[in-house]
């Protein structure tokens, strides 16, 4: 038997049945009207949200990076509860347009971003977090084309990296930000052209568990700040600390020890030097608010035994849910936290695997976890579905198509 | 300098522009109006299915996978060069009937076929190739609701795999088609049913470049198929031996001998055991008939430097090619072959890397290449694109959408 990953706190069953915004979870399926489905429980964001606003430190502002999950009810949910939105693409910058989200309140960072991606992010006063030089010159040249004063900042490509998380983005050569000695000169220049200085950027990685690690790295940008500050000799409005917070999704994975970050954080704000006295700090956060408030559902199809293991083959799979399957950016595939939703309060019985439907060894939710005994018909459950999920999936692999998306 | 795997066969410059089609992919992009785009060579398919047909025995009939790339276009081109098509969900369905693929010529395979599903099925005349005994009941129950005579086959979970394949799909438990020992009970129970009885379909594993490896398991899946037949004293009108035939990704890999498995194969069929004298076999292929028929092309959007390291950062990615990111199913990534496509017959002079426009590490598309310089405007072609490209990597992902396709 393989272990699962912990199920998020927050959960619990409605008559033996797992629910979520205090219904079970069958009741969102028959409004739905299908599966499978990802159910966004917005009080465990409201949660979230409270928890680390208690956390932290109340100069502190918290941002919402938009591509953990852009469901247009979750991005409104959020408009009340965080004070900016990163977007990383035009794409996610027509789906705030669409959630009434306040445009002078985003900032788009991104190494790729097209000339016509700069122009609609400028003409809507959206801060554009600078990749390059030569992204500077593009911006600075569709400004002046279209008559309006950019809002700039640079994405700045830090000399550390972020210990033990799940990506680094920092830390060597990257295709991300102005590596940090180039910086204070494009400072100078950005602010003798016109624009609208808005300041830092400093991404160094994400999906940590490690609070130590997540502070230190945290002290490192506030002093990278400073030195980047005084070097190019212009005032710092705005510094975006990064994010990094991870979810627990493994066996033994232990949540962020948020009040170590934000007492850590709070000495330092105390002790900020000259240079950054005036400046406006934020983190980004996109995984940690949503991630564990999200769960999928698919329903058995078939109950399978090959050569004596269980195999229960759901109408899900990886085309909704590809990192759970372990085929996104996982070496080692372990299981995330899973459950049978319809027998949600029964003790595991058996060792089952949970597979979708696709016509591929690929498609794997549950790899032998202890299962309650499950039939067709039942409803399985694969949570921290809330990021990276239905649109960090393939889902028209195999002619699937997306899974209905529902905040409740 | 990491290698780049091998350009497949066919592919020239037009002054000194990558050309398919026998036009330079700049008139392909001008075409479309965008990039990035999926070019998909008509004459290129034309040729290897022309080459699988010279190198095979006459008898055995040849299907597509429409997973490999369910492009309507490229359908229809398919329909007058196969001999029929294996779908792998309604959704799949629906597409070969809009491409206008004669549905009598289709089977479905697919371990989670939902009720609606098989119901559209049999009503479409498409062969079932049922995954497990309990789909059959539920498909037996579905034709006589509808009254229909059910067209049913049996995939067979093997007790061998295909050696050296990518994706191992039988030899153990799996969720697909029934263990072999259970199939000569269930054949008589079919036979018996009033459904049309239409045989078996066996698949052991994909992507193989073995040709003695391939030629083994055709072997093994006749014996397999003459094995269940004479256990179940029912005739086996058909049989399909799967697929296997892989491609050319990686440096160092070296394209199936096609002449050895013809020869061989030929040679089973000289020799086949009584029970098999009036079976009709096909063999199914996807990637083998596609993958190298497409290139994907990309424009570079910034041209940077980091830390001494050259990225060329384009306006793909891995939302359109996630198996090239090496995020799909690899453990080790490797680079699959690449250039730059406006600059095709030059020499290469520094190396780079070709990176994707999201905002994650995770989003290489060439990694460390030996490259021609290159710089914002030109183009970039990624090769073998041809098969689970478009359809199986998260289009939507950072709000990026789908890549244009075009048939040429």
């Amino acid at each position: 038997m393989k272990p699962l990953g912990p199920i998020p706190v927050g959960y619990d069953a409605i008559d033996g049945v797992l629910a979520i915004g205090g219904r079970p979870v069958t009741h969102w399926v028959e409004q739905a009207g299908d599966t499978p489905l990802f159910l966004y429980s917005a009080d465990h964001v409201r949660r979230r949200v409270a928890e680390l606003r208690a956390a932290m430190p109340e100069q502190l502002a918290l941002h919402y990076a938009v591509k953990a999950n852009p469901f247009p009810s979750l991005l409104s949910l959020m408009t009340d509860m965080v004070d900016g939105f990163d977007i990383a693409s035009g794409g996610e910058l027509e789906i705030v347009r669409g959630a009434d989200v306040p445009l002078d309140r985003v900032s788009f960072a991104g190494p790729g971003k097209r000339d016509r991606e700069l122009e609609a992010a400028i003409r809507a006063g959206i801060t554009l977090n600078l990749e390059s030089e030569g992204e500077a010159a593009r911006a600075l040249d569709i400004a002046e084309r279209v008559g309006v004063t950019p809002r700039l900042a640079i994405r700045v490509n830090p000399d550390f990296d972020l210990k033990g998380s799940g990506m680094k983005m920092g830390g060597g050569a990257k295709p991300f930000g102005v590596d940090a000695e180039r910086v204070p000169t494009m400072v100078r220049q950005l602010a003798k052209s016109g624009a609208e200085w808005r300041g830092f950027h400093i991404f160094a990685g994400s999906q940590a568990l490690d609070a130590e690690a997540i502070a230190d790295t945290q002290g490192q940008a506030l002093s990278l700040a400073a030195r980047l500050t005084e070097d190019s000799g212009v005032p710092l409005p705005r510094c975006n600390l990064g994010g990094g917070f991870g979810i627990p999704y493994f066996p033994g994975d232990i949540p962020v020890d948020l009040a170590l970050v934000g007492q850590r954080l709070a000495d330092r704000f105390a002790h900020l030097p000259d240079s950054l006295r005036d400046t406006a700090f934020c983190i980004e956060l996109g995984r940690y608010l949503v991630g564990e408030a999200g769960v999928y559902i698919a329903r058995i199809v078939d109950r399978k035994v090959s050569h004596g293991e269980v195999f229960l083959v759901t109408d899900g799979g990886l085309h909704h849910q590809l990192a759970a399957s372990g085929n996104f950016g996982t070496v080692v595939r372990r299981n995330y936290p899973s459950a049978i939703a319809t027998r949600y309060d029964a003790p595991a019985e058996e060792e089952a695997s949970i597979v979708g439907c696709l016509c591929t060894p690929l498609d794997k939710l549950a790899e032998k976890g202890g299962f309650p005994r499950a039939d067709v018909g039942d409803l399985v459950a694969v949570f921290c579905a809330g990021a990276y999920g239905a649109s960090a999936s393939p889902a028209m692999f195999l002619g699937q198509g997306p899974a209905v998306e529902m905040l409740v």
